[in-house]
């Protein structure tokens, strides 16, 4: 395989999507950007040293760590970064401009794909230009293989100009979906200095074009993950014998999507990924269920969540079963600082890739950028979310996702604008 | 590995019992029987030559079926007998004894394991003796190794004994789980002229020594595969947008644990295998799940089923899903006939091993031999199913599931002893 | 009206069914009985020296008693009476033959009617012929009329005769339904006597002129009063804060109606008497309802209640709602003996009236005369419940239930041939 | 009793808060208002004059209607207007001022009470001071009392000024919980020269001496009876003939309560006054729900409609069952028009007894004022919903609501203040 270097931004994207990798897996596509990163001068803190390991959540087994690493080996990850990394992805890149007199500034982007197959559909234009997924239940459908190109990109940029002084940290966030790697990415020192950070996303039902410079107050988000576990019985022989796993699962969800709505705002609730494995003819003995609610603040997230408790606990005892609860991810809220936001607009306004301006807008899904944001924002920095209109035939998290790479030079730009604003050396 | 000519009853139990083959996948099984019975001298009716395969239902996918007989293979099942096998595991042995004037008499055991995983806990005596299965997810739990044994005992008794007339068909079935081989096997022609039928069923409750000579009416029993097809959406920012094919599914299986009890008899419902494979922030767009009724009569069951169908029905149209529905297996009921009762009950009085003969009793639980004992009935034979009485510590397709070894020789000898009164050469 | 001392049986049959009284309101039909058996020399034991008022259950309150009282006043109970029953409906008449020197024998009959409405279609003939139910949601849809006819026909008969010894205690038991009166009237004295114990029931699907001579093991019952107490809120403002005592008590409907079978015999629940009376705008702060398991013996009865009761703890807390249960009724189950179920059999063989008479049969229902009769079992008495065919249009508890008033006569007739057999003075 | 004439205003809302009625049952409450402005010289639209008889939604039985027509009638409502009322409440006052010529402003306030019962807890002032409720089940527990009363005090402080210049409605508005009465009162004449219409409410959460000038953008809403027929069997002999209106019911609602939320805004859903009158050994033939959903747009309202009517269809279906469904009530969203905004905030402002004013706020709740203002801004007129701040408390639609009485005063002042200024006849 080629090394990015060699490749336009579009085919970098191409060549991600291609090999998607999901959250605490992306050992190929940290390895590559380090590679990169390396080659272009930045100073590299990988795996452990990018994030608080004992804070990360919803961490696959051993076992799936190992197997995804030696994937990313033999589909041509360098193997001294991989050596580097460990058995943790992540990566922050740091490089210090000018006189380095300037400001501190974070720029984190993502790099993880979703749990889902991709079409195969020959509409479906990656399908149809060969560089569909080729990990079966992986897929890039969020547009994260962008955010990492964009983070290459922002880099490439950088590296080429002499006006601007200050030190630039590139966060290159593992295991955003879910809300799994912000919050350990926000619970190390790298990001202590930040005074200005940025994050960034793709799409989100912007055209290319459009630039939101104040994209906040995501949903607060907590993933729990439960598992019931009963005591299996021969269904014809002895049903009273069991303590049935999945009628409590059962009971626990069509009660769980009846949480009632809250006064305050926003709330969500959805159950993924449920199995029971048991026979027909076996009571159940086990069932596992993600559960994720939402809040419009952090307040109504923890009335969601009180909740979710209140009923897993019930439905369990209501059917004589045992049950475990764990903390799968979580996100949080924060608001964008004028300061910052009105600099991303004018630096947005700048930029002939760009032709509406939105100053303000509520991003409505859930972000753990905000830990990053927030963790700045505690100690007097500023921070706002970009959004980077990207047209797109279908939803995110939908099978047929794509996006239109123009909007990776329109993230570019944006990005690199704003810190010529923020950082000037004049 | 040694061949099964070379091992004592229990051994040879031990050996099936380390690999368990779930149904359709009872490659090395039948292959060791086969070996043995062809060097004993029986004619060999295997796979598509032993049952209609065209009635064959839940047959696992292509693939899975080949990894199956690839795994037997690596195991030492002889490779001429998977040959001869192809795809379709099962074995109809036939022999004639004396001038082959007595009757026509089948014998009828089961060879398939359960989908789950075996007890690893030292108290549990297959793990403590080194026999407990190799195979994860796949166990005998229900004593089919037993069955199986006792078949192989009575091939050895038989061909040692020059005292009956007629013809001996000694059926191997696969998949008696989930009543998905029996059906086909009573549907070819190696069963048209037999006289007698027996079957039997080690355990159920019965200490060892306990013989129940006419062990009948089982509950009817339909499996139903269900899939609900919604719609994915993004649960944060479009839950409206989703076609939620849990929500559907939790709702089916709510209801359907509440379809109502029948004034006629018994009646059983359960459900099994759910999977739900989406993220948590997807709305749900497919939840698959096996659905098992039992009625006391046909009717009763019929009664269940339409009942399942109804409800599965409406679960979709409520969350506005599409649904798909398939028979996975079923069994019938039957009653024992008194003729051939009194012959084996006479029998077992006649054995030392037997301790206590029980004329007639109800099984309780669904066997897929109904469909043979049916099928001779029809055309005027007489049939029975034998309960061989197994102490065992813990209940049937539970994972510390074992048996008094003891209880094989006592099935051998209660059924040959009943060959020798039907088949008497005198 | 007239007094039923004047009437024939078909006659009293319909005065009281016309003016049907639900469980522990049957003052009328107590003070209607009183005043013929009083007239024909029977002690009378009323009220609370009919049963033990301590132990009743499922009592309504005292404004509907009262209400109650007062509408058997207006509606011709002669006041004598009823001022001696005070509160308590119920009646035993007490009457001694010959010399006394025979058994002591007592006859069951119940006198309660159902709270449910008649059917006014003229092709239901109570209706047709001007002897449906007076009173809105009271209906005698169980027969009780004509039990409680039978009682009085059995008085005639016997203060007529001259042939039999001993002593007669005719029960008139009131609050069948529910299970409410067996109870209270299987703790006084006057049972304690008693060496034979005969109840019976008109229909239960039998024709007229078939007599089912022991009639047992009804079904174990109870009944339990559910009231969820939850706050209120405005569903529009505020749904967050409201308590949704509505929401457990669907969430323990369904999972009521799931309670799994039981491998040892019958199961039945059910769920009665739904109301939540707030307005759609505001969130139910109350939710009552009435529960009812069965069980075919007291320990399958028992693990029905036992999940009754966790069922409704755990759906309250799931909900985060306050609940409270009481008991409203309860019956047991028994098995009628061998010698007092031969003498009924050859007394109704011995009946003109009677064409068919099976020896035993399961009566399936629940029946509270079960209190009575294992007291006097549990004293070394007989006890057995005789099942009186009566033709009859449609089911027993439908709004057109009615039976053909020939089987009034068959079960006067049973009965007393039965007396004669075991109390012969000769 | 007094003419209200004669009372102070928190003496005349304490007359009415004693004698709650319910929505179309405001008998008393009508002809009490006509009486005093009838004397004050208004001219009076009584009943059918008032409203469009023929669009009134969810009235009760003709039964129910005369019982309230006969209570109020003992509870001294003058008989008079009772006599123009027929059986319509509701009442339009108009009265022209000055020379006519200035603009036709219409002033809408409503009467009726909740079926709910008032808290007799002595820290409940009404009940402390003797004024609470007199009805059980019906409480003024949402300041419609204090609303009459101030259309009253509107009207008098009206007929003391000689120095405005046009035409008055005074729109006492029937049974605006449930959203009933609107919707028939927007269409009719009366309505149609409206220049100006503004409608109000005390409480909501804020304090006395605010005001919010232009509270709008309600929920849309939509109120639907259920009826769910099935049919009754007895519980212990023949669960299996039955169909379970209940079951039907418990798995509508466990449903409903689940309806995703919406990506583009609130989303409520509540079920309310649920039935099933069978015995607990009956199978429920018979339940009846009211269900309620709102909507922050009336697309949302409809998406919400539409998932009620899918689910009643199939929890049906499901349960084999009939269903009948019908609209009991509704109300639309608006917007408040600008220009009487900022003259009620004028107002509002020279009001001594305002101490907050607040231009614009979303008032959360649903309000059926909202057919009238539409109605008005249909045809080019002007209209807003005024909050009057009143302290309280506990919740509205609570049994110890009650108000801080110092709100009338203001509701009065910031209402006729406005008229001043939009009909200053100078």
């Amino acid at each position: 395989m080629p090394k990015t270097m060699e490749l336009s931004l579009p085919e970098v994207r191409r060549e991600l999507h291609k090999y998607p990798e999901a959250g605490w897996k992306e050992f190929r596509t940290t390895a590559l950007v380090a590679e990169e990163l390396d080659t272009r001068g930045y100073t590299l803190h990988l795996g452990a040293d990018a994030l608080n390991t004992d804070e990360r959540l919803g961490v696959p087994s051993d076992d799936e760590i190992q197997r995804a690493r030696d994937r990313a080996l033999d589909e041509g990850a360098p193997e001294k970064y991989l050596a580097e990394m460990g058995d943790t992805t992540g990566l922050v890149a740091e490089k210090t401009f000018g006189d380095g007199s300037g400001p501190v500034v974070g720029v984190r982007v993502d790099m993880d794909a979703l749990e889902m197959t991709e079409a195969s559909d020959p509409e479906h234009r990656p399908a149809a230009d060969g560089f569909a997924s080729r990990h079966p239940n992986e897929m890039h459908a969020c547009g994260h293989d962008g955010h990492t190109t964009i983070g290459i990109g922002i880099a490439r940029a950088l590296a080429a100009v002499n006006t601007v002084s200050g030190t630039v940290y590139l966060f290159f966030q593992p295991a955003e979906e879910g809300g799994r790697g912000g919050y350990p990415m926000s619970k190390t020192d790298l990001i202590s200095d930040v005074d200005y950070m940025l994050a960034l996303h793709l799409g989100l039902g912007n055209e290319t074009g459009t630039v939101i410079a104040g994209y906040d107050r995501p949903l607060s988000n907590s993933k729990v993950d439960v598992t019931f576990s009963g005591k299996p019985a021969h269904a014809g022989n002895a049903p009273n014998e069991g303590q049935n796993a999945l009628h409590a699962a059962t009971t626990a969800i069509q009660n769980l999507y009846g949480i009632p709505r809250h006064e305050d705002g926003i709330t969500r609730v959805n159950v993924g990924q449920v199995h029971s494995p048991n026979a027909q003819n076996v009571i159940s003995d086990c069932a596992e269920m993600r559960v994720e609610v939402r809040g419009e603040t952090a307040a109504i997230n923890e009335y969601m969540s009180d909740s979710v408790r209140r009923i897993i606990r019930h439905a369990a005892g209501m059917h004589n079963v045992e049950y475990d609860m764990s903390l799968y991810g979580k996100t949080t809220s924060f608001t964008a600082d004028d300061e910052i936001v009105s600099e991303v607009a004018a630096a947005a306004r700048s930029c002939d890739s760009v032709t509406t301006v939105v100053d303000r807008d509520q991003i409505g899904a859930s972000e753990d950028a905000s830990y990053l944001i927030k963790r700045v924002q505690a100690t007097g920095g500023k921070g706002t979310y970009i959004g980077i209109g990207a047209s797109n035939p279908s939803g995110h998290h939908t099978s047929t996702f794509d996006f239109d790479e123009e909007a990776l030079d329109v993230g570019v730009q944006v990005v690199v604008q704003t810190l010529h604003r923020i950082m000037n050396a004049d």
